[in-house]
C-alpha cells in the first residue's frame, strides 16, 4: 500500500512546483532576478527519494535524501527549456538529473530517472557542474567535472580533477567520449565547449591550475584548440580573460555559460572569485571576444554583473553564485540560471542587446581606487551638468 | 533600588521562556525539527549579565554579557529535563550552566549560579561541550574538552586539548577527576563515556588527532578501555568510525550523543565535517556498534541525519549542527539537541523506533558517483513499479 504520507508530501510538492514565480524587486536594468528559486531540494521527485511503500517503510522516511541541488547546464530543445542540474545526495556525491519546463522561469520538473552516465573511469569519484553546448556538428555535448582521490597524497580530501565529455541528440541517450587531456595542465575545472569550430577545430575554454580549492598559479581562463572531439587533447592554452590583483577575479575566475553569439562579438559570462576572512566570495562577470577569433578579448566591462543578495548569500557554501549555462533564445531574450550558495537554482533574465550594451558601454576596471573615484566623478559630473540643463 | 529597565527586560526574558516550541515545516520522516531554539543568549538570567543596580549601574548596561548558549550535555533526571550547556562570555571563554525543564521542547531556565567546575588545572584556559553519562556504577560523568596554551608553539593561537572528568549525582556538586591520559595520542576533543562496563573496564569513545582546527591525520572516532575512572589512562585506541574521501567525514568526524542502546545495537550520533570555499561544514550523522563491542561498526547508513537548514545556517561559526547530548527516554522518545552555527540550542524529535529504522533500513554509501546513481535507480524502479501496481 502506498504509505498515507506519501500523498501530504505529494501536495506540498505539487504546489511549490505549481508557483509561479515573479519579478524581484532589485533593479539594476542589466538583469531582471527573479524571487523564487527554479530548482532546490525539494523538487527532486519524492520516488528520487522515498520508498513510497508502506510495507517497507513504516515511517516514510527518506531512505536516499537529497541535499542540494545547484549549478545547472542550461538549453532550449524544440521550444522546450532544460535545466541539467547537479544534485548532492545527503552522501555528498553529486549526480545530474534533467528537468524540463515550457517556461523559462518557472515550472521545472525533473524527469522520472536522473542522468545515468556511461561509467567509464573507475576511479571517477565524483561528477559535477555540466555545461551544455548545441556545436554546430549537430550534437549537444555536456562537459563537466571529472573528480578522483588524488591517490600520491598523504592528505585524505586531496582530489584530482579532469573534464568528462558527453554527447547527445535528445537529453536522453547520453554517449561518452575520452576526457579532456590538457598537456600542459594537470588538473581541470571550469571547462566550457565553444559552440562552433574556429580554424576547423574543436575549440575549448579550460583552466589552467593545479589544486582545487587555491589556485594561485593560473592565469586565469584559457583557450586552446583540439582536432578529434572523441579523444580530445588541447596542447597549448592561451589566456583569455585574467586574473588581476585587487578586482573581482583576484584568487580566481573561470568560464561559466557558453558564450553568447552577438553582432558585436562573443559574450561569456563567467565567476570571479575573491578571498575574504569568512571564505571565497563568488560572482559573476561578463566580457566579450572577437567574432573572428573567441580567444581575443575585446571588452572588459568593470566589476561584477550578478553577485548574491538577500537569501542567495546563505547556503551550504555561503556567498556564492555561480552560473554554468544561460539560454540564448532566437528572439533575443537570455535568461541566466545560477546557483546561490551551492544549494538552490534562480534565474534572471535580460536580452541580448542589454547585454551588449552592459559589455560595451561599461567602463574597464582602472584597478586603482584613485582612478577609480576620477572615473565616478566623470560620470557625476556629466549628470549633474545634464540634470541642470533639463531643469531638474 | 531596582532599575527600571530591569523590569522591561525581565518580562521579556519571561515572555520567551513562555513561548511554546512548535514543530517546523520540515519533513524527513527521520527527525522532526523544531522550530524555536530551547536555549540562546537571551535565557541567560540577567542577573547574570546586569548588575541590577541603579545606583551602580545607572544606564542599566550589561557589565558581562553573554555571546553565545551552545553545544549542551543533555539528561533526564528524576522526570525533568536537564541541560548542560557550553555559555561562551563575551570574552570568548566558555563555562558551563544547567538549565532545567519539565519539557523536552521548551521552558528550558538556567539556576541562579553557572558550574564551578574545581579550578584543579592551572594551565586550563578554556572548558566545552561536555557529554553527560549516567554510567551503570552509579555516577552521573561529565567529559568535556580542557583547553591550553600550547606554549611550545610560537603560534598565539596553538591550543593543546585534552579531556576534562568530572562527576557528579545531582547536577550540583561536582567531583573533578584527572583529566583522561591517551598514551598514543597528543591531544584529545570530543571524548565521550560509554554509559556500561566493557570487559570490566570504563570505555571512551576518543578522537585520536594532533591538531586543532585541520586534523588531516586522524582516522576517525576511536574507542579505548581504562582501569581507573580517577586516573583514567587508555593506551590502544581502536578506530571505529572512519573518515573517507568524498563523504561527509572527508575532513574529520567525532562522537557526539552519548550512545542509546537499542535491541539491535548501540547507536551513536556523531558529527561529520568536510571542507568548503566557505569554511568547514558540520553535519550530524549515525551509526550503529554491536551490543557485544561498542567499538565494532554494525551499521553505517550513507549521508547525514541532520544538516543545518534555514536559519540554523548562521552564526559566529556559520553552517554548523553539533550535539553533544540527546535524550532517549523509558518510552522510546528521543529528544536531540544541537547546536545550530555555535550560537544557539535547537532540538528534533525522533523515536528508538525510527532512528533504529533509519540506521539499519538505509543502504550503505557506495561512495563514487555513479554507484550512486544506480543505488538510487534501484530505488526509482522499485517506486515506479510500486506506484504502476498501484495504479497512480
Amino acid at each position: 500500500m502506498l504509505h498515507r504520507q506519501y500523498y501530504v508530501e505529494k501536495e506540498k510538492q505539487e504546489r511549490l512546483l505549481a508557483r509561479k514565480n515573479e519579478k524581484s524587486a532589485y533593479y539594476n536594468g542589466i538583469l531582471q532576478k527573479y524571487q523564487y528559486p527554479v530548482l532546490t531540494r525539494e523538487h527532486i521527485p519524492l520516488h528520487w527519494r522515498y520508498d513510497l511503500n508502506t510495507e517497507t517503510n513504516p515511517y516514510f522516511m527518506e531512505r536516499l535524501g537529497v541535499n542540494a541541488v545547484m549549478n545547472s547546464g542550461a538549453i532550449e530543445l524544440d521550444g522546450k527549456f532544460y535545466l541539467v542540474a547537479r544534485i548532492e545526495g545527503n552522501d555528498r556525491k553529486s549526480f545530474f538529473g534533467v528537468a524540463e519546463s515550457d517556461s523559462a522561469i518557472d515550472g521545472f520538473r525533473f524527469r522520472d530517472y536522473p542522468v545515468v552516465l556511461p561509467d567509464t573511469c573507475p576511479e571517477e569519484t565524483n561528477v559535477y557542474d555540466m555545461r551544455l553546448t548545441k556545436h554546430e556538428d549537430g550534437w549537444i555535448y555536456g562537459v563537466f567535472c571529472s573528480e578522483s582521490k588524488d591517490t600520491s597524497s598523504d592528505d585524505l580530501s586531496a582530489a584530482v580533477a579532469a573534464a568528462g565529455i558527453v554527447r547527445t541528440k535528445d537529453l536522453k541517450t547520453w554517449e561518452r567520449l575520452d576526457n579532456l587531456k590538457t598537456l600542459r595542465s594537470p588538473q581541470q575545472r571550469n571547462v566550457v565547449l565553444h559552440p562552433e569550430f574556429v580554424n576547423g577545430k574543436y575549440a575549448f575554454y579550460t583552466r589552467p591550475m593545479d589544486d582545487f580549492i587555491d589556485t594561485g598559479s593560473g592565469g586565469g581562463i584559457g583557450f586552446g584548440l583540439c582536432d578529434d572531439i572523441r579523444h580530445a587533447v588541447i596542447d597549448e592554452e592561451i589566456i583569455t580573460s585574467r586574473r588581476r590583483y585587487h578586482t573581482i577575479t583576484e584568487a580566481k575566475n573561470g568560464a561559466g555559460a557558453v558564450p553568447v553569439k552577438t553582432e558585436k562579438g562573443w559574450i561569456h559570462i563567467a565567476h570571479g572569485v575573491r578571498n575574504t576572512a569568512a571564505g571565497l566570495r563568488y560572482v559573476l562577470y561578463a566580457f566579450a571576444t572577437a567574432l573572428d577569433d573567441p580567444s581575443r578579448v575585446i571588452a572588459e566591462p568593470s566589476g561584477m554583473l550578478l553577485g548574491p543578495h538577500g537569501w542567495e548569500r546563505v547556503g551550504d557554501v555561503s556567498n556564492v553564485v555561480f552560473t554554468n549555462g544561460a539560454i540564448a533564445r532566437e528572439n533575443g531574450d537570455i535568461y541566466l540560471y545560477y546557483a546561490a550558495s551551492d544549494t538552490r537554482m534562480y534565474v534572471a533574465s535580460t536580452t541580448v542587446d542589454r547585454l551588449v550594451d552592459f559589455v560595451f558601454g561599461t567602463p574597464q576596471d582602472p584597478l586603482r581606487s584613485a582612478d577609480c573615484v576620477r572615473q565616478r566623478c566623470a560620470l557625476i559630473k556629466k549628470n549633474l551638468e545634464f540634470l541642470e540643463v533639463q531643469g531638474e
